[in-house]
């Protein structure tokens, strides 16, 4: 699966320095350095004269330098310059350019090479608001972009995170609101009683209701967000790239505005989520690999499985080209129902 | 090549304890439970909801809990629980379920999935019997089931296992009997003389004539057996296990009855059988990866491969589903042949 | 691609000695083995019975024994004996043999089977005569037989071998002829400065004008030749082995004449080539893996590019059986053009 016109984190701004930095997206190799004023760019990763990888190579005055015959390229993928030429290059190739954006401390890449992109990269939400604090984590699974989205945004706590969220003697039955907009849908539980073990107690000290949405914004943005009161605001937000058809690089986000100050909690709640994200990638694997050598998915779903379906409807419709590029946001949902769930 | 209506070993009975196990057998991924009275069972290793391998879960209460969102299944395959379902779960999907038998210390499981079968399993002669020792041994070996079961039938003792037993000066002219029956095939071997070599010396210090017999018996067991007089016997018994097209389980049982008490017998048997099945492992290796690496087998046949064109058409048979399943044993051989060998 | 009627060297002498060895030759797999007198044999590495590898087998009185069943072979491939059959082998399968001569201290093998040779394989210059030295050594990479010709012959020594060679600042234009004969294309490079950098020191301790050649001879030798007046002559000349598609055997010998006597250069060079050659390895698996991840070639070529499309043309013609057959050497070159370079 390939999203045209969509924008991925392609790495973290300070992994991108003097050197080039060869990544894949979407099965395309691509060479990221940085120009004249430390602005980076990103060139198909192959040289068009003997196909060695530009990230072999070198940057040098803000343009890059091909490995083993030095044929220069600037940031925007036109031939500077094959060294021994008598004359100027004329109709030298040139290389396959995707539009970035350093943003947050990411570098963003667009997937449709040579292209204006058609709006801005994705902004994690209360990121250096005032109020809030941040906790980052990266991680790469071994997953299809639409497994490693639905499992993180599914109800499977009870069982892989056993412990660590709810609890598998308790289930009190809630409601699900289920919406699908153009370029996102959510699940909004209501009625929701405070989970119990060591997160919950952190995020919420005082008890309380919860309001819980579980959220997916195209092209490839897993959200979910806790709020109880006015106090506590939860949002853990994981921007994915696709590497490769079952690669997935998560790039995950905790912004978070609680009774107890950021600097306190920041290092309970990293331990956590690494433990989250490490079993999450660990079953997403033998997932992946179980799928592999049964030579296919067949999935069945039941009421309960209320986001993978929108999903993968949402990620069909982007394949396309179509979808995330109309107004979105306050309008109405194209899609809603309701379902009855025991948490 | 796929054997249906065949039972293989799946494991040693030891092997399966409380967690779930997860194997392979002719490429199909099998996960091995122990229901509630303990009575192993086994399933396709695939949970239907989101294609997790069953193996990665837990059994409880003689039901087997997926480890993603806790699905839960008996040992039938019929779906239990669906955690978080409002309602009872109404046309939650089955999983194929495979026939389990425990006997002799393994578990032996049906190779057709939801069906009844159609005998028993294998049993292994003289097991446990008055005056028989026993030694078992297992090894995967790299090798189709057909290259693995003419490894252990035929005669290649005086090359591959040069000093154990056949030496190479001396060669009497043999007369060896070829007979096939409806799910067996074997190889009488008349007039040969007692080895040389030290297995021979264990087996008949007196000297003596050699009866001599090796066996394919469908779907899957080689079988040597020796008797000098009414003092020794010896009989070897491997069951194989088709993992994949080129990964055979085997499972090597000698019980013999011998001059010498078992207690002293077994540990001298058993290096040897070791060095012979190790031997023969790395044979096999070598015979698949070459057959791979020219794209494919091109065996030439003399009189003297007395079985392998026997083995082959047996399998042949059983693959349509034919042989093995008719009246045996007693029954007039439906091919018989003379060949003259040197030994 | 394959090169039918061509001859590589399947060894270095002094690696095959008692025990066959089992080498691949443009993909297939052979057996090298020495007759009774110790001549080199050359079969393929399959026993026609069960298809082991001889390889895996021994050498015994000039015939060859596979190690399975025991079946003996001559150096011409015809069986020699079946250990067990009562009678002599009759219609034995016999094996695919290749015509082998041992020469310069390596095996040359001739890649048609079961054919007499259109001609001798080459003879490197001035190996063995008065006044030369020789240093030799050999390399596996990872390339195309095609990329790996145009890697030892190029201009790329101010990029992957900065420092070594040609360095970046001076520029000076110089001429280049090029000429392609029926089994041979090179390019000679006129008004080249000599070089700075170590290894050019070590060639031309008085400086002076140089006389430069680069040479590709079919089926597969790549040749550098420098002169400097009459004092000092180097020819690196490498002979490949395409093993696989993409697995080259370089056999590279540097023979030359200097100023200084050959023991004292011959430590200094060593090291030098030894760089080189996996500088020049690295590159080329690079390559190689990024066409792969590519799908394909796509090479644009400048008028720099003097002998890659000469290389690419000779080579198909061989593949087709044409060229290297005819009369060489002195004949007038089927094409010859001029470029300008800036070294």
């Amino acid at each position: 699966m390939r999203l045209p016109h969509a924008w991925f984190i392609a790495c973290r701004s300070r992994d991108l320095r003097d050197r080039p930095l060869g990544i894949v997206m979407q099965g395309t190799p691509l060479v990221l350095f940085r120009g004249a004023s430390g602005t980076p760019a990103a060139l198909e990763d192959r040289c068009p004269h003997r196909n060695a990888p530009l990230s072999a190579g070198r940057a040098r005055a803000g343009e890059l330098e091909c490995g083993y015959h030095g044929w220069r390229f600037d940031p925007g993928g036109a031939c500077a310059a094959v060294p021994g030429l008598a004359r100027r290059p004329e109709r030298a190739p040139r290389v396959p350019a995707f539009a970035c954006e350093e943003r947050d401390g990411y570098v963003w890449t667009y997937s449709t090479a040579d292209a204006e992109p058609r709006g801005p990269p994705f902004r994690f939400p209360h990121l250096g608001e005032r109020g809030y604090a941040a906790v980052r984590r990266e991680i790469t699974v071994r997953s299809t972009l639409r497994a490693a989205l639905e499992n993180a945004l599914d109800v499977h706590t009870a069982f892989l995170h056993g412990g660590l969220f709810r609890t598998r003697g308790r289930r009190a039955e809630i409601e699900v609101m289920v919406r699908r907009h153009r370029d996102r849908c959510e699940a909004e539980f209501r009625g929701e009683p405070r989970p119990e073990g060591l997160a919950a107690r952190l995020l919420a000290p005082r008890g309380g209701m919860l309001a819980h949405v579980d959220r997916f914004i195209l092209p490839s943005v897993a959200q979910v967000e806790y709020r109880i009161g006015d106090a506590s605001h939860l949002v853990v937000t994981t921007a994915m790239t696709p590497q490769e058809d079952e690669a997935i690089r998560l790039f995950s986000v905790a912004t978070f505005r609680l009774p107890l100050p950021g600097w306190l909690v920041a290092p309970l709640v990293t331990p956590v989520a690494r433990r989250i994200l490490s079993q999450d990638a660990r079953m997403l694997a033998l997932q992946a690999d179980n799928v592999a050598r049964f030579g296919g998915e067949r999935f069945a779903n039941t009421e309960l499985d209320v986001l993978g379906p929108q999903i993968a409807r949402l990620l069909e419709a982007a394949e396309r080209g179509d979808g995330g590029a109309g107004p979105v946001g306050a309008a109405a949902p194209e899609h809603e129902h309701r379902v009855r769930m025991r948490l």
